[in-house]
């Protein structure tokens, strides 16, 4: 049998297999393992058979276009002009599919799945339709959404808008922009200006190439009082030629870490004047005279963002669940070191790859709840933002209520999934060995991931905001004290002990941060200080609960959708995640004492065992993602697990061996290698002269 | 005062300045606390003033090079050809430093400024030197290693050597390696082949353009027996025209993560016939006859990789100091969210921002000290083990051991040190915010450092290894049990508690393995599987104490080596380490009982504190680094701090504003924005003649 053979000449079922030929077997040998009907997981995860079905036509769709052909995606990467124009082609196709009417949970899924095909192109539309257009739609009224539309803004007909928030001075304190918008009454225009270069708008995606259109964040100055940062509709581009308006200096950004298909510029405006009405004015009206009437606070124009961010989480999940998928099927063939027989062991079978890879998958899973969760409440909040009469004062402050409670969540949802799948694909890329360093498997996507933890709110400021909500909200609710809790003989694999563990953690994490805040406050110190020197509290109060939040998620869908069939695997994953979180977060849960010492060499013991539990699964659970090997794009994650046969015809395909010598051979190499070399120098002829010089 | 003005419009001295003139004030303010003389930390960093001439003077001969002219050395990153042909000038260049006599320290340090300027054409060089002439040196006699000298090794005359030890199906495993090398009595030669694909070697630097011969780890087979794997050199090119000779396959690996300047290849053997004389034969020799006499183990023919993994450390140092510098700088400059007063805050005065970035500051001062302690003892290791007689068996045995404990100190440091950096820089990016994502502020080589934890030594596998190697240690040892100590009434801030606590730490992790592993070789398991299942406490063994040694290392150096004119602030900056690591390990020092749940508060107050008096000094204890502008090469991070203008500068200058359209303008972005939108299609004359149809 294939277990008592060396791997270098392996027989099975009667024929010989070898390091090279044994991979495939050995795949189809973990898959038979499999004891749940993988497709139902798929449904789980999906939200139903039904969008199941709905999402395989999008991505067959998606397989099927030409432009999105991606054999060479790899060796584009970095040659920033070639992915320019391919994104644009690939922009191109994504808005013929996205304007022809579906409903918008389908728009939702091919996006999601476009974002594992090329990121870059993803983000090059979604720039007008997620940020320009959806900005006008949240801080517009009803009918300037309408004439944009009709301008062409919904159908990208000779239109295309980008999202002018970013200055090069300022990023996060969106309140502290410097471009300005002043109203003159005597045109009813506003005039436009960068007023110091550092107010140069920065990064703004679409900018350098597309945008018709910018979506201007600007101050708004009326009668010389400064009514704080708008938005205001800005044309940038001659729509016949796409020549740059007067006023209007455009440039490259130019080279980026990644994603290099999406055009990034700056802009500068030198006295740019706009019609009054190109001001966005759901919450904030200029009349014709000049008279300014707030009617909400301005973080609700900021609206376009959070949507951003719920995709964001979404895309962590997405992300990790494809590399999982690489990095799972490859340490399900890949042997390494034999272990007393002379047959090295399947990378899949150490119990430190183990740690390394199943937690995560199990973390995968807990997003993909997170995320159904989240997406949830963003649908209801917008909802009712959108039917709040911004007259309806009570209304609209209980809107305002769930919108802040809505801020949190994905703020903190989109720091810690961002950073968790970030730090997941790195993890994954190492468990590939050096092979997981070559472009060709996939990882060089890693930094198009990297800007998520930046861009639409820097992860670090999002988690201080969401400690600093949690914090608020418990100093409101003046709740007595936590009650103490602990594992004692209690079992810790179980779910309802881990819901409870985490909770109390997060609870107790929350109070400690409270009392130090009463505590201070008593000190007499100022509001804001008192908030600077609670920052490491509120982090790890945003870390702790959010991680809460996942755990929680994790069990309640695994409670409420699991069909009889999947449910016993997925209680085992959630589990799995649970403790494995604990253990990340174990001096927490020992600062809390919810467990003692000699539980959490218990809970390595648990992790440890789930892991096995999990590994005999890990193919299954993979497969659910149901990625087909288009979406894979990396030999060594195939389907068939034939690694090294894919791997190595990748490698010659794109690498023809018929190059023989480097084309600067005879320029650079010959000159250096075939160097002539100078001997020291012989001055026995010039020494000569100067002793018979000295003699004389 | 500038604190008293918006930041939009602040007077200094007289004059007005904004966000974009602000900021060199600030760096000259900035500049200004520093309270030590930053050249001193300068030759503490480099090992003495003298040390720090030569560094500087080799620094100074880089910058000169117009091959070393790196003014579009980011717009050329991911274009793989042109990287390459870069590479090989910049090899040529470093060819004639490296070869003209001087003396081996200085060699390095010229390398490790190579290093930072061009990681690529560090490698390829690295490749020959470090890599094949090493291992020539290590694993030949003295003869063998002369005969190669003189054939061209040592100056690079008209030879470029590459070192074939991985293969496609076999990397960390070296002892299951599957290339085979037959020895053949008739003619005295070694005939090496590929004996299936898998077996192709695999991500050979320098191989697919460059190399003329291999250094290659084959399987010795002599009349038909195995003897294990064995290094040989193979011709691979006829160097007269750099064709392949016969039986030789190469191929190009292509596109990667990063450092596509190194012409990674594989090649695949076919009979091809080398001399007896040409298998490296120090430790193992073939006699004419076929006789095999092995004379040492198999392990230290490997010793060339030792030297990279030492190497790997100080190149860890050295990066970490010049992201730390761009981030630190940028953070000390650039305002961001108004607290109390209108003028925004600067980065560096977020206590969050602080701790994301001091402690790491911190951390690569300690990798200084540690890295530096790494050198002396392979110094004195590599010494040994040159001078002793391999027949000699008890020298020889002493020898080896000290190998080993080299062996199990730098692959922990090793591991540790390159994940920190690795960490480090992606923390140093986001630090930045959205311009750390541009490409001209150096963090696209980010990849370029990832494959540090792969190569040379797979970072998990080698921390395992060092976990093994500890707790072995530790069980020969039979020590009784390890006393308790508690910090008590201590003071945590106090350098000897620091340096007790770690040690207790680290020692008592070592026992509890040690513990564990008793405990189930009592139960009757076979000894690999007890050190399979204690996985996860060798990593914790190997983390902690790798730590530890960082600890110690950095309190020692500063006791030893620093003058009192930088001891309060060298030892302020060890404490932060040493605290910083406290949080960062928390959990294992309640669980090992040295701190209490309370003392833990106090330690994160402790860090905040400390965190704050570094934060005056930092912009001091980056100039020590002392990398100039050339080195640093990010505009945000220039000694100036005019962070915007030199930024604003690059990209315009980089990317024309006279390139106003899109190359694709006409053939892409045309066709798609002017395109003609037919209506649904009018299908009233068809129905209109159903209608007759149905009628009639």
């Amino acid at each position: 049998m294939i277990d008592s053979n060396e791997c270098s000449s392996i027989t099975f079922e009667g024929k010989e297999y070898d390091t090279f030929t044994e991979p495939p077997i050995l795949m189809k040998q973990e898959r038979a393992k499999t004891s749940f009907p993988t497709m139902e997981v798929t449904h789980f995860l999906n939200g139903g058979e039904k969008e199941t079905a709905k999402f395989e036509a999008v991505k067959r769709q998606i397989e099927m276009s030409p432009v999105f052909d991606n054999s060479d995606y790899y060796d584009v990467n970095g040659d920033y002009k070639k992915c320019r124009e391919r994104t644009m082609q690939k922009v191109a196709a994504i808005a013929e599919i996205v304007t022809d009417g579906r409903d918008e949970h389908e728009i939702t899924s091919y996006l999601s799945a476009i974002s594992i095909v090329d990121s870059q192109s993803y983000t090059r539309i979604g720039v007008h339709f997620g940020l320009f257009l959806s900005g006008v739609r949240s801080g517009g009224t009803p009918e300037q959404f309408n004439y944009w539309v009709e301008q062409g803004a919904a159908g990208l007909r000779n239109f295309f808008g980008c999202f002018c928030m970013t200055e090069m001075g300022h990023g996060s304190n969106v309140a502290g922009l410097e471009t300005t918008a002043t109203y003159d009454e005597n045109t009813e225009e506003f005039v436009i200006n960068t007023p110091s270069t550092a107010a140069t708008k920065w990064w703004i995606g679409g900018l350098a190439h597309t945008a018709t259109h910018g979506l201007v964040y600007a101050r708004l100055l009326v009668k010389g009082k400064d009514y704080g940062v708008k938005q205001f509709v800005v044309p940038l581009r001659d729509r016949s030629n796409w020549n740059l308006l007067p006023g209007i200096g455009i440039g490259d950004i130019g080279k980026k870490l990644g994603r290099d298909g999406i055009d990034n510029g700056w802009v500068q405006f030198s006295n740019v004047r706009i019609p009054r009405l190109f001001m966005l004015m759901k919450y904030s009206r200029v009349s014709a005279n000049g008279n300014v009437d707030n009617k909400a606070p301005a973080q609700l124009a900021y609206g376009a963002l959070i949507g951003g961010r719920v995709t964001m989480v979404r895309d962590s999940y997405t992300w990790a669940s494809r590399y999982l998928t690489i990095a799972i099927r490859y340490a399900a063939v890949r042997r390494q070191f034999a272990q007393g027989s002379t047959v090295e062991t399947k990378l899949l079978d150490y119990t430190y790859h183990q740690r390394r890879l199943l937690p995560r998958l199990a973390y995968a899973y807990a997003m993909n709840a997170a995320s159904r969760h989240l997406q949830s409440v963003y649908a209801n909040t917008t909802q009712t933002l959108a039917n709040t009469n911004p007259k309806n004062k009570a209304a609209m402050e209980a809107a305002v209520g769930e919108a802040k409670a809505l801020f949190a969540l994905s703020a903190g949802l989109k720091a810690f999934s961002t950073w968790g799948t970030l730090a997941m694909i790195d993890e994954c890329r190492q468990a590939c060995g050096g092979h997981g360093y070559s472009a060709y498997n996939g990882f060089i996507d890693w930094t198009a991931f990297a800007v998520q933890v930046t861009w639409e709110g820097d992860n670090n400021v999002l988690a201080l905001s969401t400690g600093r909500a949690l914090i608020g909200r418990h100093l409101e609710a003046k709740a007595g004290p936590v009650k103490d809790d602990q594992l004692g003989s209690g079992d810790i694999s179980q779910p309802s002990v881990l819901i409870r563990g985490w909770n109390l953690v997060a609870t107790k994490a929350t109070e400690q941060a409270t009392t130090q805040y009463k505590k201070l406050e008593k000190s007499g110190l100022e509001v804001d200080k008192i908030w600077e020197k609670l920052s490491q509290l509120r982090f790890k109060v945003a870390r702790i609960s959010t991680r809460n939040f996942l755990v929680k998620s994790f069990f309640e869908e695994v409670e409420k959708n699991a069909s009889p069939a999947i449910k016993q695997v997925l209680t085992e994953l959630a589990t799995l995640f649970a403790l494995w979180s604990i253990e990340e977060e174990a001096s927490v849960f020992l600062e809390f004492k919810f467990i003692t010492a000699e539980d959490l060499s218990q809970i390595n013991l648990l992790v440890d065992e789930y892991c096995g539990k999990i590994r005999e699964q890990a193919i299954g659970l993979t497969d659910s993602f149901n990625w087909s090997d288009y979406f894979i794009n990396a030999p060594i994650g195939n389907y068939d697990g034939d690694v090294y046969r894919n791997y190595f015809r990748k490698i010659t395909d794109r690498n023809p061996r018929s190059e023989t010598h480097a084309p600067y051979f005879l320029s650079v190499m010959q000159p250096f290698f075939k160097r002539t070399f100078e001997d020291d120098p012989d001055l026995s002829s010039l020494e000569e002269e100067e002793r018979e010089i000295n003699e004389e």
